[in-house]
């Protein structure tokens, strides 16, 4: 197949480009790099060190004897751009990671708001209107994420995408349907994920286009069987306090002898999976294409869920470390319980790999073995989702540990 | 009050804007001037001849005393000084309707596709993030669209706004809950208007925003109480295929001794409201704002339903125009029902002008009295919802007309 892989040089895309490669498809990165020019607005950088996207091609070629064709271009920006190198290139699948992609970058200022939103939206639309325009027939599987659910708001298990509710009827009677499960994101990036989920729904039924959308949890872990062929294909890992998530921010804190901070009483849920099993998915998703007119495919990419403090206590198990409780930045129920059903990707044969046997590995190979690059200044989080908890925070006196346990 | 009417120069936003300034509020209009220049674009114009918003302005000076503020602002692309001219001004109310609003617009090509989720989805968001950026505490009022619901899809009367369904929880028991209605978008307009709903949502729920959103039906009308007071006051009136809603289309065909025509089987079913009713229940709207943490206000703005065909057949009996079949440019069933709850504005105290009583004056004043400025090339609906449709269309001899009943 020929596969473009929209976003493939950021943390998923980049080994799920490798792995497709190594499977003998002909593949194409657009990108437009932006993820690196927000480590630099940050001035944050991946703790593994990390070449240039042209660098890594090279390598991959040297390596391997394969190619990975780099296309620079802004799905957000480049419409015409766009359209024109889908009807040259007329991929077979397109894969679709092109967005801003950390709830906490999105809440950070209105800037950061208006931006997300502008670049997760037209970067979505732009590619569905031009792939209607040129008329191909590629199957576009679409990176989402759990928080479209808004964390098991209906009280029900999480369906795969749709949830089958009783309506009253005009005639009287109940009846059962299947609707697109009630969408309630926490962030503006969330939100830009239930906008795609819109504009895929309208697509697959106007224009018949083809899609899958993967409603991913957390991933976690650095290495895949690709990844790991050179030190330079190494893939990238964000610990900061944006894009590092909750794992990451914990193996990072415990390699500097640092507590870990847990915000509020942890007593949230989290879906997890492993970068390894999150390439096996699309690849899974890929081989398994919704028929012409046929609703929009979604899946729950996810593997197992945790509570953030039961995951701190793990880490400290392994670790040592201590575990610090601070105040929450972000707007959300202390406690929730997180039901996920996930049982397509497993009947499709994927055997998932456990935080309890990866992340030892995570924590010698990746994070001790880059601790002298950490800076520790990054590691906290500190955009709050509201101006009142911004100043609920700052209040705290110098966002002190508030109980060491 | 301070009110600020986004889209102050359309067809809706400048007898809203007449009305709110005659009853003493200090009125300011933010309007980037698009229509007029998708007029410009598409060579069409106001059937009734529309003076220069500067010049409307002056006229409603002499004529009442009261002044009107004009801003010229881009939503969408003007971020820094939306939030700019919010910090100034501080308005207790804004009333939206800054989008591009025709749905055969929004599918004429895939640029205008694009222009319109990046223009409409950016005009919105802007906007709640400049709110809640300068913390200003105003009432949002957001005109959207029946079509939203998709017209009837769940078989159960359309509500407004929420749904109640019955969900089987985790515990085993069936619980009943209000969701979102489920959307079902027809055009990449109305698809905007259903992201738009996804956006209010988010900003209610985090940051507190008091927002109403009007459901609203086809608008139908041209005079208001405020635009007869002077003839340079007049409203705006639209009959070409994009922007001419179905029933001034019919009023122009008439005019012009033209046949009706009807896409398919004219059993599409729609919404409509008297464009005096709509400026009266964005009033009643405006009186009556939600709390500050409560849930989005919903209302569905209109009073009557009509089949197409029952329309046709209305004009046709006050003009003796004939009625022809053509082939139906959008996807969309041939037939729907389509029953609406709209006991929320009613119990306000709207009482409704229908369509028996008003449409013989709109036949009369409107119509015949400007029908030397009709260009009949303009009426034909031309904008194809798909390719296949638009091949299909094409086929059809001369796009001749099918059958004259
Ligand atoms: N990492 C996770 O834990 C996780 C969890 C759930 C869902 N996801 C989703 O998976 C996808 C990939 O996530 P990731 O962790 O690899 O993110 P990432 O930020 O590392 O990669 C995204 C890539 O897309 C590119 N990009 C962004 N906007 C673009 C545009 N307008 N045009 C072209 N390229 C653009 C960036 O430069 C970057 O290389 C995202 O859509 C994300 O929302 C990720
Ligand atoms: N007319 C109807 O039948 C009808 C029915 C249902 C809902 N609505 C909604 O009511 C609202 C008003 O409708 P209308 O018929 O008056 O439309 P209109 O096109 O006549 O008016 C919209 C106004 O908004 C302005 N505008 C558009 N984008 C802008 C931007 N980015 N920045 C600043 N100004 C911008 C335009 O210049 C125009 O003056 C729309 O949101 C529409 O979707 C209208």
């Amino acid at each position: 197949m020929r596969i473009a892989i929209m976003g493939g040089d950021g943390f998923v895309g980049w080994p799920t480009t490798l792995h497709l490669s190594n499977r003998g498809h002909e593949v194409h990165i657009l990108d437009n790099l932006s993820r690196r020019w927000i480590d630099t607005e940050l001035g944050v950088q991946s703790l593994t060190p990390m070449d240039s996207i042209q660098e890594r091609c090279r390598i991959w070629h040297e390596v391997t004897g394969r190619r990975i064709h780099f296309h620079l271009l802004d799905l957000a920006k480049e419409y015409e751009r766009l359209k024109a190198w889908l009807a040259e290139y007329r991929p077979d699948a397109i894969i679709h990671f092109a967005e801003q992609r950390a709830a906490p970058y999105s809440m950070k200022s209105d800037r950061h708001k208006v931006y997300t939103v502008n670049n997760n939206v037209n970067a979505t639309h732009n590619l569905l209107a031009a792939m209607v325009e040129t008329e191909i027939d590629a199957h576009l599987v679409h990176l989402g994420t759990m928080g479209v659910y808004g964390y098991g708001t209906v009280g029900a298990a999480i369906p795969e995408g749709y949830l089958e509710v009783q309506i009253d009827t005009l005639e009287g009677g109940p009846a059962r349907q299947e609707i697109l499960y009630p969408t309630r994101p926490g962030s503006v990036y969330h939100m830009t994920k239930s906008l795609d989920q819109i504009l895929f729904q309208f697509y697959a039924q106007n224009d018949g286009l083809r899609i899958t959308d993967l409603h991913q949890g957390i991933v976690w872990g650095t290495h895949t069987a690709e990844t790991r062929l050179h030190v330079q294909l190494i893939n990238r890992f964000d610990y900061d306090g944006d894009y590092g998530t909750v794992l990451n921010r914990f193996l990072i804190q415990a390699a500097i002898g640092y507590p870990l901070t847990v915000h509020g009483t942890g007593g949230q849920t989290r879906a997890f999976i492993h970068i390894q099993d999150s390439v096996r998915c699309i690849e899974l998703a890929l081989s398994d294409p919704p028929a012409r007119g046929e609703r929009v495919k979604i899946f729950n990419q996810m593997t197992e869920t945790h509570r953030v403090r039961d995951l701190a206590h793990m880490v400290a198990d392994m670790t040592g470390a201590e575990i610090a409780y601070l105040p929450n930045p972000r707007k959300e129920a202390d406690e929730n319980e997180l039901v996920v059903e996930n049982e397509k990707f497993l009947a499709l044969g994927l055997e998932p790999i456990t935080l309890s046997q990866g992340l030892m590995e995570e924590i010698v190979d990746v994070a001790r073995k880059y601790a002298h690059r950490i800076d520790r200044k990054r590691v906290p989080a500190v955009s709050a989702w509201t101006k009142e908890i911004a100043q609920r925070v700052e209040r705290d006196p110098e966002r002190r540990l508030k109980s060491v346990s």
